[in-house]
């Protein structure tokens, strides 16, 4: 059967270069590159060679570079740790950030008293920025936790703006970039951020690993307790090819960066044509349909469709071999509404069936034409 | 340069057939196993085809194996969560645990007040199991985490008979068991234990993976927080291809268990012999020239050499091509003396140079040879 994969936002597929550098790394590199022995250096030399080449895409120190299990544990120490080690009492997010924040935020509410402020979104999804400076007004010790790309909608925070208001309010700034780094080239000297999180398999690295920039003198402190190693960041041995394989990646992602970009930007402009031409009354969600303010990977398709239709679309697709979602992977197993649609749509327009598109430099027009004939059929 | 390596205490040699079942994951399975559609249910399979045979190689049931990042973070999860959520007041261990339990555990007693209690230990090593058994006569909720098999010198503990004690006493017992799984076989229907931890580099797997065991109705919760993952125990998206690697090395495990541990035992104990007869007064730390009662995988050889040359050993072995250790590889980096021989020897033997040996098949009799020629030339 004819398959097609439109859920790169969930998951990418693993390039085939970082599969050989994985693959090198475990046949010839397997000593801990925390023994001192020529088994052990080795391995370290590779660990710290890409610990640079990823502190150097992001114009960061390499000591800045905290490699972790992936974005959620890396969301959880940096936000964890500004709770129990930075006195942080106050934390200003929104309603739409993935659960990794959402979920971790909410503990920190529940255990630990941390007060919790909500930003308003304007009707597409986008922070209200006036109502976040006017959040940062107060005497408490103060974290900013606000995503740089939706994972659902496809909006793009101004890191820019917001890391210059934190500064100018004295409040610490964090971002889940995991939707953005390896698909945006950011630049952490210019913009004064305090912590970022990155995980490889959203830029076709291996599932399992990720980093968390964090600005130095932080004082951050490990949640996983143990060795020395990430500078006592992070204890536990260091997951060296699948470090490599990120690092793969990012490199592969940095160098195709601008003709990768243009080639699916072309993707996503001919889906909504495409869409628009043949299914009239098609709705876009967030700001996805806006080629010039939204993650050119990410398009979140509203169908026009009878409610009855709703659930049966995605196992409809799945029949014809299309891959898409609903929304977050993390949460697609269960049936619960899209946390994040639930924020910006009213009640007819929830009633509609919503589907996450997101693309690749795999994907091509021809796939795009066989979903729009599918989603046509379908109507 | 002949290089021989017998540090496999702190990382293994990854099989060529791991690296192979990985490579095949990371090409062919690329779906987030949380996505619905069909690209997401294959990998779906696969992590549960690993979560059934790693089950059942201790005799547990699927539901209580929590897949995390590797040995550390599985004893932050127990130990942290104990303390959080199951109202663990009291932790009683010893001093010679992986300090991925002792920092743990510190960290537990300075930021959350728990009390803690350390075992006393005979001149070997061992655990004294009457003064285990008073400590745990008290009020206060109490856990009891005390490891397998020492990384350092190889001592096992008789998990049977200590479960059995915890049971009777109403105490929860947690077992870092990193250097036993894949080396020995655990039933856990037969052994009344609540929690072990495992890592899969240790047994010839990937670094970066590894298992919680959990008893069934714990209550644990995560101590990395987000999407629903691995029952709601561990949030992220699973490291498949590393999860796969873990299982392919453990089902190798347990086919060649017998073939394995006899091969291995044979090496140890001519090991044992050579250092004998080639150089005069050398000892043995903890119980580890004793065959019958350590692992067969650990040797920790205290060198009559003069207290000057102590330093220089690691370096003169590694310029000579041999990887052993003073201790644990996390801690290798730094200077600082082995905190479990500390506990176990006196001024004198401290003095002298103490060096651990573990084994794996892929060591030859003609390996250890070599070692002890260059050990003799030292001399």
């Amino acid at each position: 059967m004819k398959k097609v994969y439109f859920d790169n936002a969930a998951t990418t597929k693993v390039h085939d270069e970082v599969v050989d550098a994985m693959a090198e790394v475990l046949k010839n590199n397997y000593g801990n590159p925390s023994s001192t022995h020529s088994f052990g250096r080795s391995s370290k030399v590779l660990l710290e060679k890409s610990r640079n080449t990823i502190a150097k895409h992001l114009n960061a120190e390499p000591g800045e570079i905290i490699f972790t299990s992936g974005g959620t544990e890396s969301n959880n120490l940096i936000l964890q740790s500004a709770v129990n080690n930075l006195n942080v009492t106050h934390i200003i997010t929104s309603k739409i950030e993935h659960h990794a924040v959402l979920n971790t935020v909410n503990m920190l509410h529940e255990n630990y008293g941390v007060k919790v402020s909500y930003v308003k979104l304007d009707i597409r999804g986008d922070i209200d920025l006036t109502h976040l400076e006017t959040l940062m007004q107060t005497e408490a010790k103060t974290l900013v936790s606000l995503m740089h790309i939706n994972n659902e909608i496809g909006n793009v925070l101004n890191l820019q703006k917001v890391a210059n208001l934190c500064k100018k309010n004295d409040v610490l700034f964090h971002s889940d970039a995991v939707q953005s780094v390896g698909h945006y080239k950011l630049n952490l000297k210019e913009i004064p951020i305090d912590f970022i999180v990155a995980s490889a398999h959203k830029f076709h690295g291996p599932k399992g690993v990720g980093f968390a920039f964090v600005r130095k003198n932080s004082n951050l402190k490990p949640i996983i307790i143990g060795g020395e190693q990430e500078r006592g960041l992070r204890a536990g041995t260091e997951n060296l090819h699948n470090i490599v394989g990120m690092e793969t990646a990012l490199k592969m992602a940095d160098k195709n960066l601008e003709s990768t970009t243009s080639y699916i930007t072309d993707l996503k402009q001919y889906f909504i044509e495409q869409l628009q031409n043949k299914i009239p009354n098609v709705d876009f969600n967030g700001t996805s349909s806006n080629l010039n303010n939204n993650a050119y990977t990410i398009l979140n398709v509203q169908l026009p469709y009878l409610a009855e239709k709703s659930n049966m679309i995605l196992f409809q697709l799945d029949l014809k071999g299309i891959a898409c979602s609903r929304g977050s992977a993390c949460q697609s197993g269960s049936e619960k509404k899209s946390h994040v649609l639930t924020e910006i749509l009213n009640e007819t327009e929830l009633q509609k069936p919503s589907l996450r598109f997101s693309f690749s430099k795999y994907n091509t027009k021809a796939e795009i034409d066989y979903v729009v004939e599918v989603l046509k059929e379908l109507y």
